[in-house]
């Protein structure tokens, strides 16, 4: 049987009507004002090439691990869903897998993914049933065919969706040839590349001495040296910021930090690179790195992002068969008051330093993140990070980070993506979970009602602009 | 002066009255339907004998560790409850300890001890006062005296419960001569045991070298050795599934597993069983060891339950005097990230294995164990364990697990008890705490109006069904 | 533009108008009872010397460590806001202080510190304007002004606000001179101290063996040895009784217990006072104190207090320009279940012996800290502490504590605080929120409207005044 699929104007909010009325006001104050995405992975190559793409399931499932993941915990293996193998192993054809994923669309009930595809579906597609069996092919050919049309190159979608700017992530031995092909387009004030250094930093990569080396090659300096390293990183940084970056990202095990003497560095940084580190001695050196990187930023003036606290590629036998992001990522429990203390007696007081924190342990927000970030001038709260990017993750967030840290030590909202089409439907969840929150507590006399709405447009556009150093419109 | 005693019909939804007219719809879409209890501490000889329960006190207070915890907390000593020393000392008399209960009754306010007594008392024995000082003896003499007739048989109890499936609990060394009685009978497809190894496992144990020799004498294996050991464990498993088990239920202090050599792991075990073992060492012994059950589930298909992060009798006075179940285990904060890895690596992909989590500690909902289950096939979430069975408690699980791992990752529920009349009660709530939260939902417009009533049914009875590998229907 | 301040009658209720009507009628049932106010840091000279205050800054901005963090969080420089430098160094004049403070006041939009300061400036200071840019001057006049009247002396505002009892806090070594005042002129048993030794007992303070060395001379006894050392604390504790404490109070870094023997005590002691003890020996020690404390107790019947889990000072620049309580103590992860056993073991069933437990890190409420509570007798669970004391940390200590502890193992409520004007405005939301969570306990048939309005009183004032033995009116 075929369902109708309904986005309903009043969606997340309180179904309460006084709280409702209010929701809807104060988030149709916001709906239209443009999309800031200052943290994203979606592909350069896109906006620089601004070629069509190719179908519903190379654009919308295999990309997508919160799918991916959810389909293999019910036992589907991943190359029924067209993921290729590492040995180039078969797997289904596109139109299979699609309908492999529309016949278990019933497993995403309840989580943000179902909300960010049926967004997807309706808004963008103009899908009027829901995903199912019986519909999976009418889905296929739908989307498979709007996505050979002029506006759905990748140009248009950001045009169509009102993004004002988008970041992408790049390491750091990236050429950015696809963001010079941007810039040279004209696009360059609006898609920018992020300088995300874990590659040249992590030395417990099997690539890491070999893109050491690649480091010296591209930026000429001695990348055999301490001293020469980190010439090297700050070439890169500057390379990158002529791309357009405002910002680092950092994306460690940890959030430790460290602040050894310079000759102490140079001596971890030889170990690590002659692969006679071990493990701790190599978490030490990343934490050594996030305190140079700050340094770094003191001079150059690009924000630093932490996104600390996934074990990555989990499940062995996956990573082998498949590679990376493939849904085995899982949180790990942190704790920042400890091992942020090394770099905060280093930059914490300077005004020109700003740290974006992310967690994805929510013990962490009320316990250790707002005191922080509603204590020191450089810490800034990012929104929920990954598993918490949900009306339940969004509503935690709030509950326990506004009382200590204020909404004015928050960064906004990041969709943090891949999933290109999803980008609207991520924004539209988080406007619309801040104006029931707003709302919460206007109708509960915690804050007057002029207050949540101008709030309402900070959450939604101005923090986002403060905290990643973008022109203010 | 005395109060009514009443069960609001529209009792735990939301007083909302656009929630509460679907929350009741939802529910009652369930409300009949049979009860499946998957995991729990009932006394198989109920089932064998079907004898008569003697009083209020010996049935309703004495096993209740819920109870006497709380009345403990307010300085009532346990011998006053009725609760035999160890040492044989004199206790109070039923009906003392009774009305020293009644007396107490106010303390359970806002518990679910309150929720559930208050269901047994009026839908079981049809009290329609609160008990208080007042009622005291009107609630002993009443419950009494009907304890004393065939309708309160513990096999007609079943029936009026409408329990299609009950599963007892017993250690690896049980003869399970209850259990063959019950099937003599004609009850062993709803009643079983589940295999509960632990005091064969867990070398902290004073009585462990004794349990292993017991153990090899029962199977005829030499478990001194390694090899026989596990031998002997496959011989009991075999046993057990022989009188009905579909489960094993392992207690550990932690979650933590390992993969030893076949070498490492048999210089282990000599060291365990010849108490040269360390605690660290008992540890990683228990580590393997569900490693080990794991391995031998791909086998013999017994699904395994995990119900880690309690330290058991943390009243040293109190075991002392009285013994262990009295309400002195306390949760542990646990991790499962790192903790189960070991054994993942080995068993995680395989489509044979599958492993119910439990936790008593919410903080790893959202961060481990949603990411955990919504990722590999193999794992379950069991329901809210314990002290966070419970209005709040459940609202916290699915709030914090659903948007991660779904509704199908989930197992239905457990009562876990062996408070066997409060059986319903339990049951009851779940599915009126499930009715809530999906109303939510839907009225916020996150769910359609038809998987709710969908995912109902797969809650109240489906997914446990699924989970625990029983028949359909 | 300036508007209006309005304290909302129904404020912090839920908006829904059932839940709201009784919480009102609960609200009111103990809206005019006396505030008892066992934990604070007011200042006894304030209650010896009753001379009025200096103006609105040093009252009100100067002292409150909530509004200087989130202040200087946005980069507001604490000499800007009238803070002495250590070194002398100048300050913002007071006037300029507050218009700096009256400009950033929307930042505390969503804060209780917003909620307390509203209802300080509308119901002590009759402010129908909300404190702004516009309103910086009226605001420093009216306050200022005021100020100087004999109504707003400190002896004046414990009668204006029903201040019933009300407990500070001293050092071990305090002459308790303010207190000896208090008591001569009629006003000791409304106004007492409480015993906090952390000064000699936590030997990692650079101050710790001159303040052992004037423990001895005040007390008359050899406090190089430990036999002396521990009967001059028995001293210490037998003088603040004699000056009206009921309790004492411990402020540590984690709640580490631990019972040595005799002789390893004192050795441990000799270490610490002779500097050889380092970072875990110095912990051990205060373990081993808190169990000494407890001893104490039970002859001298004093309520211990333990507060754990701050790290103080982490902001090392601020800390060394400013000292300490400007706002940058960060809560760490702490756990209770092991760290509690080795005094539970000694002193845990004891009648004669009360401990009331405080936490910052929340994971505890329901894993551990409710457990504990709801079993051990001597337990009692203090309410929502410093970043937690506001609506949503007193909600989610409710919700995540009342159902294994009940209330009844609860100690009513703490403000906690050196602002004394906010004592009302704290008790007053304390009280609404209470009066929520009930009424929502009643409007789901989790609890029956005549017990809700029982345990409204015991919230309020009953439970506090047992917790802390004080008489019951």
């Amino acid at each position: 049987m075929t369902q109708d699929l309904t986005l309903n104007p009043d969606r997340f909010f309180s179904p309460d009507p006084a709280r409702r009325t209010l929701a809807r006001a104060l988030y149709q104050s916001v709906k239209d004002l443009p999309i800031i995405s200052p943290h994203g992975h979606t592909d350069p190559a896109w906006f620089a090439d601004n070629a069509n793409f190719s179908n519903a399931t190379d654009l919308l499932l295999v990309p997508d691990h919160y799918v991916l993941r959810m389909l293999y915990s019910q036992g589907i293996p991943l190359d029924a869903l067209a993921v290729a193998r590492k040995d180039g192993g078969p797997a289904a054809d596109p139109r299979e897998a699609w309908r492999r994923f529309a016949e278990h669309y019933y497993l995403f009930r309840g989580t943000p993914s179902r909300i960010w595809l049926d967004h997807v579906f309706g808004e963008v597609f103009g899908l009027e049933v829901r995903l199912s069996t019986d519909t999976a092919d009418l889905y296929y050919d739908t989307i498979t065919e709007a996505l050979q049309t002029d506006a759905y190159k990748p140009r248009a979608i950001l045009d169509r969706f009102n993004v004002a700017f988008l970041a992408t992530t790049e390491g750091a031995l990236d050429p950015l040839t696809h963001h010079a092909k941007i810039m040279a387009d004209g696009w360059g004030e609006r898609v920018v590349t992020t300088f995300r250094p874990d590659d040249v930093i992590d030395a417990s990569r099997p690539d890491f001495a070999g893109n050491i080396a690649r480091l010296g090659e591209i930026t000429g300096e001695d990348t055999t040296s301490w001293r020469g390293y980190l010439a090297a990183l700050r070439d890169r940084r500057a390379f990158f910021k002529a791309h357009g970056a405002t910002a680092s990202d950092h994306g460690h095990p940890t959030p430790l930090t460290a602040n050894l003497s310079d000759s102490e560095a140079a001596d971890l940084f030889e170990a690590c690179l002659s692969g006679k580190a071990d493990d701790a001695r190599q978490e030490l050196f990343r934490a050594q790195m996030l305190t140079e990187m700050a340094r770094m930023s003191l001079e150059d003036g690009l924000v630093m992002q932490l996104h600390p606290g996934s074990v990555r590629n989990h499940n062995r036998t996956l990573h082998e068969a498949f590679g990376t992001d493939k849904g085995a990522d899982i949180p790990q429990r942190v704790s920042y008051v400890d091992s942020l203390k090394p770099l905060l007696d280093v930059v914490g007081n300077d005004p020109r330093f700003q740290l974006i924190l992310f967690t994805l342990d929510e013990s962490n927000y009320a316990r250790e993140l707002a005191p922080l970030a509603g204590h020191y001038p450089c810490l800034r709260l990012g929104p929920p990070w990954w598993f918490h990017d949900s009306p339940e993750g969004m509503l935690r967030f709030r509950r326990q980070v506004t009382e200590t840290a204020g909404f004015y030590n928050t960064a906004g909202f990041n969709d943090d993506t891949r999933a290109l089409l999803s980008i609207p439907a991520r924004h539209d969840l988080a406007r619309r979970m801040d104006a029931r929150f707003l709302s919460d507590l206007v109708m509960e006399h915690r804050l007057a009602e002029d207050e949540a709405f101008d709030l309402m447009t900070e959450l939604a556009v101005k923090l986002v602009r403060k905290a990643y150093k973008l022109p203010m419109d």
